[in-house]
């Protein structure tokens, strides 16, 4: 069992190596097949992409490949294509049309730092390296393996993902009523929780995972997933902005769909302490394999504070 | 030699196609590993994509293949996805804090007839959805072909072409001194070269051309892509917004970088019809294919009045 300061440790030296992968891939030079890269578009997609996060999304990534027996750049890579569609969705749903944020990571925004146009490209920008990311060579040397994290990228991060959950964030917001409970879940599971339950798949997917393997880490990444959203739903309710690096308490000034609201504080957090262990519990599916640190991660989502 | 209107009917027949492709991908229905859909984002992405517009680049896709002796569903699919990219990027550049136009295609933008939170989601969608389709195994057969043609995707769309495109030319626009004619041609050959040349690559890619040919055809992508552009500006110039379904004389009256501009009319519509004749000379470089229908094409391009 790892303890939750082992994790940290862990989790500071994989985003150390995210963070570099990132700057290399974010380089004005263009890339074979490209014509010219615009300085000042690079330097907004810079903005919106490096200096901060805890780099989640390619840890799971990482240390999911790595608990089924595959090291290397290959799984970084993926990660950071990942954090690429992560950190674009960031500066869209920043944009005054969105969620008009002038904060993030506390730092202003891409819109605020540079202008609202440029911030819309660096967006487009970000998404579509993700996609040239990976489908490198570099990623998996088995082409098939590639498409498949390809696709599986593209539906996480699309209409029938985190774009649509978006999307159905934004319409709870200005209809009349509030989202049931049931559906925040569903708009949570596509907003947040695709694409950390793709983080697991992915590693599982480049590592060759067997058919049984990756059903049980696909429980955990839903779990997972679920887990990480309502833990940041408590701490958007309990948080100060210094802390969180974001305005804080926006959710219920906007009347945004939460868990917290609609259930409860000790409620929702009993169902934070429960998706954790389910994680956990997923995890015994994948017998003989070093699933420790994917425990800790279950441990460490459940009780962050920022 | 295949004559104007021969061309014209062969281009509505493959445009049919096309949209009826397009219509199929852009359902409310998700994709397996997708949680759902939401009907007004999908409904707001069909408007953006569907009914309208000559799909000249999955023309150019399937043509090219069709030379090369390839048919059948993957090219057709490939130029969809193709098309998505360029509707995506109508929808994004019609946005009030880009180029704030409210007409396109005879009919309201996105934002105008949603609103423009969808609009900017709903590009976001149609990106992502592109690259799902173009990583789909229906494409081809052969798993290398289709991460190269997603990968060549990424960087025609990205930021060192189409996308870095647009920043330059909206840069161009608030900057006080007016773009170079050598640098308008690059920002051209990115906004809307870069997406053309690749839609006659793409087609190479897949029915598996010789370097010596992918390089002729290169040739021809550059020139007809060039030719398309510089035949818009002159058509921006000359017509009405009746004939263009869009506000017309809008490129002088916001000071946009154009050749007609720079180099006036007359010598503008000499490079337009040195680019055509450019383009069908790159085609001696396929001896033993059926060139015919891309050298009508070429003068098409030329001689196009919408």
């Amino acid at each position: 069992m790892m303890d939750a300061s082992e994790f940290e440790t862990l989790l500071g030296v994989r985003a150390r190596a995210c963070e570099a992968a990132l700057d290399a891939l974010l380089t004005a030079t263009p890339a074979p097949g490209e014509i010219a890269r615009p300085e000042r578009l690079v330097a907004a997609m810079r903005h919106g992409a490096l200096g901060g996060g805890k780099r989640l999304r390619p840890f799971l990534t990482v240390e999911t490949a790595r608990a089924l027996g595959l090291e290397g750049e290959g799984p970084l890579l993926a990660g950071c294509a990942l954090e690429l569609i992560h950190c674009y969705s960031l500066v869209h749903d920043d944009l005054p049309a969105m969620d008009d944020d002038d904060l993030r990571r506390g730092r202003p925004t891409v819109h605020v730092a540079y202008d609202e146009a440029s911030a819309i490209l660096a967006g487009d920008g970000l998404l579509t390296l993700a996609f040239d990311v990976i489908c490198d060579e570099r990623v998996s040397a088995d082409p098939a393996r590639r498409l498949a994290a390809a696709q599986g990228l593209a539906r996480a991060a699309g209409i029938g993902g985190m774009a649509g959950g978006q999307a159905l964030d934004l319409a709870a917001e200005t209809a009349g009523a509030p989202l049931s409970a049931e559906d925040t879940m569903q708009m949570q599971a596509m907003k947040t929780g695709a694409l950390i339950a793709f983080a697991v798949d992915q590693g599982a997917i480049l590592a060759g995972a067997s058919d049984a393997e990756r059903a049980s880490l696909a429980r955990y990444g839903r779990a997972l997933g679920a887990c990480f959203q309502i833990a940041d739903d408590i701490l958007d309710a309990e948080s100060d902005a210094a802390t969180l690096g974001k305005r804080a308490g926006k959710d219920a000034g906007r009347n945004k769909a939460t868990l917290v609201a609609l259930l409860g504080l000790p409620a929702a957090k009993a169902r934070r302490e429960a998706l954790a262990r389910e994680a956990e519990a997923a995890l015994a599916g994948l017998p003989g394999r070093d699933v420790a640190v994917l425990a800790a991660a279950a441990r460490f989502v459940a009780s962050r504070r920022n």
